[in-house]
């Protein structure tokens, strides 16, 4: 299997298909020589024979009709029962049998886990896996002050997990999710040692929920980890830290309410800039400027959570994407699956390379250290 | 007590007196008819007495001094214990002993939670009382959709609890801060039922913790509560709903995470629009748009937050608090008082007003009201 393939579940989503199948078109033109294997119900087949007629130049597209689709509001035990030959289902068993690298679904997040736990299983030591998303540092100018972006001991970029995959936590499970989190982030970034926080609403290490403190207290006993102390929610996006830990409900709420809130800011500036001529006029001038503030902060840009700690790479697309952002979501995986096999070949070619020395880790053997580290007091 | 009094903890806050003084004096200026007591550490006397001094017209502002001050980092146990006579504890005391009608502070949110309890006393029926904040629904124009402000079925603003006086939440406190917020909003807002929403990580029925289904459960069996379901995170600013209710710890990840979002948005366009010539120029021509959107969002404008459900008003300003943030916080409280006086008045003035008997509160029956649903199952 030299060539990357990668399966996709074509019903999942709010609108299913709709937005999955002109995704994969675009990410198909995008990148020819990677091969995306499609999972959907049979009646979709036409449309997606429909597609592969109007781009008569796209080969790299495979189309497998499933028996069933997992419903949005259906429950993950339900679909561990009934669903395992869902377009789902299948995605996951392609990337179990070794027929894919990686899969991305829009569906249902409790049903992916559970099919995701049971065909792809789960690092040993670890109870259940984590979405881990990449949140951006924002550029950001205050006087004379500047947040985020790449500046002495900042990060371009931080990684947030849990976001949803797991609503209850306990503060073991927190533990396992910032070891997670911190094998991620030295494969993407090369980094040595990234550094952890752990989510909390106050910095001060009296601060916080009984479960938190003692997340904390494990954290700070794991010598592996560069654990950091606490991180206040209003920190997200300055760079301040390479991984910040959280359980799946507080990950969830902070991310939504940060997206809400960006995109109330941004609807208020058209609002107010479309009010009367002179504001249209000076809007237009401005469009470069604000074309490139919107790209910078657009939260559709960061559609695409990993679905971390399964034996198998699983990308999961948030359920109301519309085809541009599954095509980044899909983007997401696409640049993952090239960097751990990039990294996989980098070690193989030059076994002595240091910077892989200093990581001692990559993509393949993340399971190896989880197991090494947990495997024994789980 | 004709006239509206109001105590102030001098030395709450990271910065203290410093930011407290000043916005003391702005309000006092803004609102000659009000008394402010301030309490503070004797040698903060002398810095209200230069202030005096160089503001000669001032004299509705007077200065008790304390014996201690509430240190930030302090546990509320501490300050239960030996800080009962600081400018916290001294200025809840005024309110309790009737020589004041409300008072703020930016110290310590946990103390002046155990120090609120100890000399206010919650409502029958409630362990514990709860952060709310108003929160804006903000015009957003994304096309010719408008999201928040007025519109039908809309609220101009959300009442948010518990912003992080309870970090670990039982289901019975859930609903109650639902109906905690619930009177508020009814007196404030003069609203017939205002509608009560859960903050959970979905929509449908089935998503989020145990903790969340059996809070959502209580509620729908409330009749006195106009319940309706979940909401998101990122529809907090759109105006659907007149009360969410959440933990202290979610409520309070969820405010900074948007505080933190707004400002990182706002940061970056003033970064982009000062890149070169032309984009200052634009920016420049732009200022009374930019200064209206920034005015529109300002987190700052929204600082402070109720303490609700002790027997008395008591306001939370943010630790990090500037004077200017410190005097939106004082305007709030004395605005609320101001209404609540104006409840009181038209009450007794007008027994039979239809839409005081409609809400079938004000606030100070909010207790016995409260009391009447909960003495019995508490």
């Amino acid at each position: 299997m030299n060539t990357l393939c990668i399966a996709v579940d074509a019903m999942g989503g709010d609108s299913g298909w709709q937005s999955v199948l002109p995704a994969v078109v675009m990410a198909a033109k995008c990148y020819p020589a990677i091969e995306f294997h499609l999972y959907g119900e049979s009646f979709v087949d036409d449309e997606v024979n429909a597609l592969m007629r109007s781009h008569k130049s796209l080969s790299n597209i495979t189309f497998t009709p499933s028996a069933a689709s997992v419903e949005m509001d259906e429950s993950p035990k339900s679909a561990l029962r009934y669903k395992r030959d869902s377009s789902m289902g299948m995605a996951l068993q392609s990337v179990a049998s070794g027929k894919s690298h990686g899969c991305i679904s829009a569906g249902n997040t409790g049903a992916l886990v559970a099919l995701g736990m049971h065909f792809l299983k789960c690092y040993q030591g670890l109870s259940r896996p984590a979405l881990c998303k990449v949140i951006p540092a924002i550029k950001s100018s205050s006087g004379d002050q500047l947040l985020g972006a790449k500046r002495a001991g900042g990060s371009t970029h931080s990684y947030l997990l849990d976001l949803g995959a797991n609503v209850d936590c306990s503060a073991q499970q927190l533990q396992q999710f910032a070891c997670l989190g911190a094998m991620l982030c030295s494969v993407l970034e090369k980094s040595n040692a990234p550094s952890v926080r752990l989510l909390n609403i106050g910095k001060e290490a009296f601060k916080g929920s009984s479960l938190i403190q003692e997340a904390a207290e494990r954290c700070e006993k794991t010598t592996s980890l560069n654990y950091q102390g606490f991180i206040e929610a209003d920190e997200i996006f300055q760079g301040v830290v390479d991984v910040i830990v959280c359980d799946g409900f507080s990950g969830n709420i902070a991310l939504k309410a940060s997206e809400g809130a960006a995109r109330t800011v941004m609807g208020n500036l058209r609002h107010v800039f479309s009010r009367h001529l002179f504001s249209r006029l000076l809007a237009l001038l401005s469009q470069p400027l604000l074309r490139c503030w919107q790209d910078n902060i657009n939260p559709d840009k960061y559609n695409g959570a990993y679905l971390l700690g399964l034996k198998g790479t699983v990308v999961k697309s948030h359920g109301g994407a519309d085809k541009q952002q599954f095509f980044y979501a899909l983007e997401m995986l696409i640049k993952q699956l090239q960097q751990q096999s990039a990294a996989v070949n980098t070690t193989r070619s030059n076994p002595n390379d240091e910077s892989m020395k200093a990581t001692n880790m990559d993509v393949t053997n993340m399971e190896s250290v989880f197991s090494s580290t947990f495997g024994s007091n789980s």
